[in-house]
């Protein structure tokens, strides 16, 4: 009966019966930042402490882009590279235009000058006037062959090895966990379960403003070449509030443009235990070296006692076995 | 052994150990759409028929004045009027001003002619400027105590009890339960769990703009006196693919205004087995009779083939024992 009993509580809890000796984050090197990832689970799930939190409460947040897989190039540029790339094949007069010309030709410069108003424009014209199913099916179609330029590798085993066994570990001890991302909303679900073991209802992200049609008797929704929200700095908060409707008391971000500052300092209230974790791109020899101009995520994260997460010294590996 | 690999299995689809004689649906008398209802979720748990579907595509819509509880008058209304009574008492000349003379003196034909923009205009100055923490308390607040003007029972006792019955067969059967609502996405949140069983995530709803605010170190979120989204009509297909992201393959609604016919045509696909409830209001004994000016609700129902639900003759008992 013990092993029934046993059995029956961990299904309750909906975490896996498991010897407490496994290590749930292997791929984690042993130091601080672990320690204080595992005993912030401890503390919020013994039942007797004072940091105990319900399971209903424990919800966890993960930005996309540079948090759970690479970004550079950001992944969702690659598809709508080769989208325009197809694109042009059938109207060759685009070669010349801008946005698309800079894309075609990897104008860096004429692309971050331009800013997001360009990359919308390309995310718009690759993806406008489609239903939702024809645009999965595009995006089904990348992933099935699509490789990182430089890491030799297919995109889809790409998600970084220390992250995935973290959202285990979350869910095994009763948390959703959600990712918000800057990137299309559509985009990530297409593998987000694959990937991530996220469902498409667990994905935030930016979005199309979207029109219900009826074709015969069907009724489709069309993307529209409009952007419905950005889901990137102070939208964070905002949209995590709209798709969870309550505060995140995990959240996970990194590095490079200080979006994820808003919903980390939104998952940190005084009066309830919480973890923020920044990650820091500072490896070269297995994925990449950048920072940002400003500074403004470290200082954030020393400023709000933020745990940076550093990939070269935290991680023992960055992706899975390829 | 049985017992354990019994539960197991249970456990790990989700479903509650149960034997099979027991009526899932004890609130729902015998006949055509009870065993519809029946029929439909045994032919998609059914893995070796051909109209299986994955547990991960599992998704069920509820619409939820009028058909997961009563909507005369519109429950939200209750307290939206309760929090003019408040602000009338701090600030007497709103008394004199539309639209809140006709919500405090009941002049329902001012606000029936007045429509959506005084309803609007009433729910902003009600909860505008409050940040979600503090329009929360309020809403918790209210149900304590609130009871139904003619139905003599506290509000939070008025889940339709077939409808509560029918969510939970169908979590017992891997589908994820979602409300999408023409009413106020955090008025319901509050207490989706409680009625339900539906998580704050899992509630779909008319949504007000809110704004990021750095209080002291903390980030809260402003509600503003704006519209985000009104999910109602042909805005129901959209807030779910925003918040899903995938179509359901089962819907309820109800008529009235004809509110609930996009989402249940959304749920329609020709390729897949699908279920679609039309709740009709005819029961003066136990609830209330009404019905919808054009008769849309109704000959959309008939056009498609969904389930017209007669609650005075499909419902064995309506309210749960109060």
């Amino acid at each position: 009966m013990l092993l029934l009993s046993g059995l029956a509580a961990a299904c309750a809890r909906g975490q896996a019966a498991r010897p407490a000796s496994v290590d749930p984050l292997p791929s984690w090197n042993e130091g601080a930042n672990k320690s204080a990832i595992l005993a912030f689970v401890a503390r919020i799930t013994d039942r007797d402490g004072k940091d105990f939190v319900p399971v209903a409460e424990r919800i966890a947040t993960f930005d996309n882009d540079g948090t759970l897989w690479p970004e550079q190039p950001v992944i969702q540029g690659l598809f709508v590279k080769a989208r325009v790339e197809a694109l042009t094949a059938r109207d060759p007069s685009l070669a010349g235009r801008q946005p698309f010309k800079a894309l075609l030709e990897g104008d860096e410069r004429y692309l971050a000058e331009a800013g997001e108003p360009a990359i919308m424009a390309l995310v718009s014209a690759t993806s406008a006037g489609m239903t939702d199913e024809q645009y999965r099916a595009e995006v089904r179609r990348f992933f099935r062959t699509a490789r990182h330029p430089t890491l030799a590798a297919p995109l889809t085993d790409l998600a970084y090895r220390p992250m995935v066994e973290l959202m285990a570990l979350l869910r095994g001890n009763g948390f959703k966990v959600f990712i918000s991302s800057g990137g299309g909303v559509d985009f990530i679900r297409v593998i987000s379960q694959q990937m991530y073991g996220v469902p498409p209802d667990q994905v935030i992200g930016t979005a199309l403003v979207k029109e219900p049609r009826l074709l015969g008797r069907q009724t489709v929704l069309l993307r529209k070449p409009e952007i419905a929200t950005i889901n990137d700095k102070g939208g964070k908060p905002v949209n995590i509030d709209l798709h969870v409707g309550q505060r995140p008391l995990f959240a996970a971000g990194n590095v490079r443009s200080g979006g994820d500052i808003a919903m980390l300092s939104y998952s940190q209230v005084p009066s309830r235990p919480s973890l923020q974790l920044m990650i820091n791109h500072d490896d070269l020899a297995r994925e990449f070296v950048y920072g940002e101009k400003d500074g403004a995520s470290l200082a954030a994260a020393r400023a709000n006692g933020w745990k940076v997460i550093s990939m070269r010294d935290d991680w023992r590996v960055v992706f899975g076995p390829r």
